[in-house]
C-alpha cells in the first residue's frame, strides 16, 4: 500500500532551499532570534500588516513614503530606522492597526527566498502550538526553512523546526526522510527541557548577550506566547 | 588573557564552504558513505596515489590515457568504469603501487572545492584515531568539510566530524564556536555507542541498503581500520 502520509522536512539554511523547494506546498520560515518572534509579537499586538523587505535600500524607500520601518543588521538597529527586530519594539501602542515594514539580517531574506511557494507562514517558538494545529488541519507537505545566521546553520531555528516536526509526526499523518529533519528532531529532543541552557553556547545567543539582549532571548525562547499565524499574501504578511 | 586555542569547526555541506574557508589551515574532507572510506581503504592497500576528479568527463579522459578509474553516481558504478566507490573495490591486489583516478557524487566534489586550502586531508571513521593524532600534532585551525548528499546535509559525515571534534577538544588546545560544530558534537554523542542503529533511518543508508550495499555500510561505519592519512599534494592524494 502506498504511503499517503505528508512530508515534514527541515532545510537548515536559505542557501539550501533550492534543493528542497519544489515538493512542499507550505513553507514555514523560522528565525527564532529574533525576526519571526518579533513578527509574531507584532501581530499579537494588532499590527495590521507587515511588509518584509530583503534590503536596507527598499526599507529606506518605504520610510520615505511615511511607513514605520524596522531594520536590523548583525543584531543591531540600523541607523536612521524606527526599530530593529526586538519583539518588545513591536508591543507598542502606536503600532496597533498600522502597516509596518521590516528588514533583518536573516529572517526577511529567508521570507523573500520562499516567496514563490504556494503558502508561506511564519514560525517561532512563540506561536508553536497554534502554528502546528493549523499545519495539521491543512494536511499538506511542509518544509521548515531555517533562516540561519549569515547563510550558516544555527541551532535555535533548527530546534524550533524539530519542535514543529515532533507535533506533526505525532499525528501519524506525516513522515520525514531528509537527514536534516532527523538531525533537527534529535537536537530538539535534547534541547526541549531547557532551551536557555541548551543554547547557552550557541553563537547567536552569545552575540545577542554581548549586545545586552538577554530579555529578548528569554522572550524568543519561551514557547506559546501567542496564537497568531502570520501568512504571506501578495508580498505582505497578514494574520491568518 | 587571549584565547590561544585553535579552532575545530564543522561545515555541513560543500555549498556552505565559502562562508568558512578563509580561517582554517587544514580542511578535513569527509564522505563516510563511501568516498573517503574507500580512499582510506585504497591507501591501506598500497595504492601509490589517487587522483580525485569532479566530473565524469575528466574521469573518461584519464581512462583513455590508461589509468584505472573509479566512477560513482547516486550510489552506483558508472557504466564503462572499472569500479565505483565501494571500499572493497580498493582492496584488490592489482591496485597495489598503482595511481588510481576516482570521481564520486559528493566526495570528490568536496575535495575539489577545498583544493586551495593550505592543507587538505581525508577523514573517515575508518582512519579516525590516526587522523586525530596527526591533527593534534599540527596544532592548526581545522575545518571538517562534510560532503553531504547532493548539496544537502547528511548525518554520517556530521557524526564523523563530531567524533574528530571530540578528540581535538579533549586535548584542551582546541575550541569551537560555530552552531554547526555544536550540533555535530551533540549528534556524535548520541550516535557514538551504535552508529549502525543511529543511522538506520538516515537517507543515504537506506539508499545503499536498497542497492544491497550493507557490507559496505558496515565497513564504513567501523572506526579505526587503518592508520593511513591521505593528503592532497598538487592535485593528487598521497599517503602522509
Amino acid at each position: 500500500m502506498d504511503d499517503t502520509r505528508k512530508h515534514i522536512e527541515v532545510c537548515f539554511t536559505p542557501g539550501e532551499y533550492e534543493y528542497f523547494k519544489d515538493e512542499y506546498e507550505i513553507v514555514v520560515v523560522i528565525d527564532v532570534l529574533r525576526a519571526t518572534s518579533a513578527i509574531c509579537s507584532a501581530f499579537n499586538n494588532g499590527v495590521s500588516a507587515l511588509i518584509p523587505v530583503p534590503t536596507i535600500e527598499e526599507a529606506r524607500e518605504y520610510q520615505a513614503k511615511g511607513y514605520l520601518v524596522g531594520a536590523e543588521r548583525k543584531g543591531q538597529i540600523v541607523d536612521g530606522f524606527d526599530f530593529g527586530n526586538s519583539p518588545y519594539s513591536y508591543m507598542k501602542e502606536e503600532l496597533k492597526g498600522q502597516e509596518v515594514v521590516l528588514s533583518t539580517t536573516n529572517g526577511t531574506k529567508a521570507i523573500n527566498i520562499a516567496k514563490d511557494a504556494d503558502t508561506v507562514v511564519i514560525g517561532a517558538l512563540s506561536n508553536l502550538d497554534a502554528l502546528c494545529a493549523w499545519l495539521i488541519e491543512q494536511n499538506k507537505n511542509v518544509l521548515c526553512l531555517c533562516s540561519g545566521w549569515q547563510d550558516k546553520f544555527n541551532l535555535e531555528d533548527t530546534i524550533c523546526a524539530g519542535a514543529i516536526m515532533e507535533q506533526l509526526i505525532a499525528t501519524g499523518n506525516y513522515t520525514s526522510d531528509e537527514d536534516s529533519s532527523i538531525a533537527a528532531k534529535y537536537l530538539y529532543l535534547s534541547a526541549k527541557d531547557n532551551y536557555m541552557g541548551y543554547l547557552k553556547s550557541s553563537s547567536h545567543r552569545r552575540r545577542l548577550k554581548n549586545l545586552n539582549l538577554n530579555e529578548d532571548i528569554k522572550y524568543c525562547l519561551t514557547p506559546n506566547q501567542t496564537d497568531v499565524i502570520p501568512i504571506l499574501k501578495n508580498g505582505k504578511l497578514v494574520k491568518i
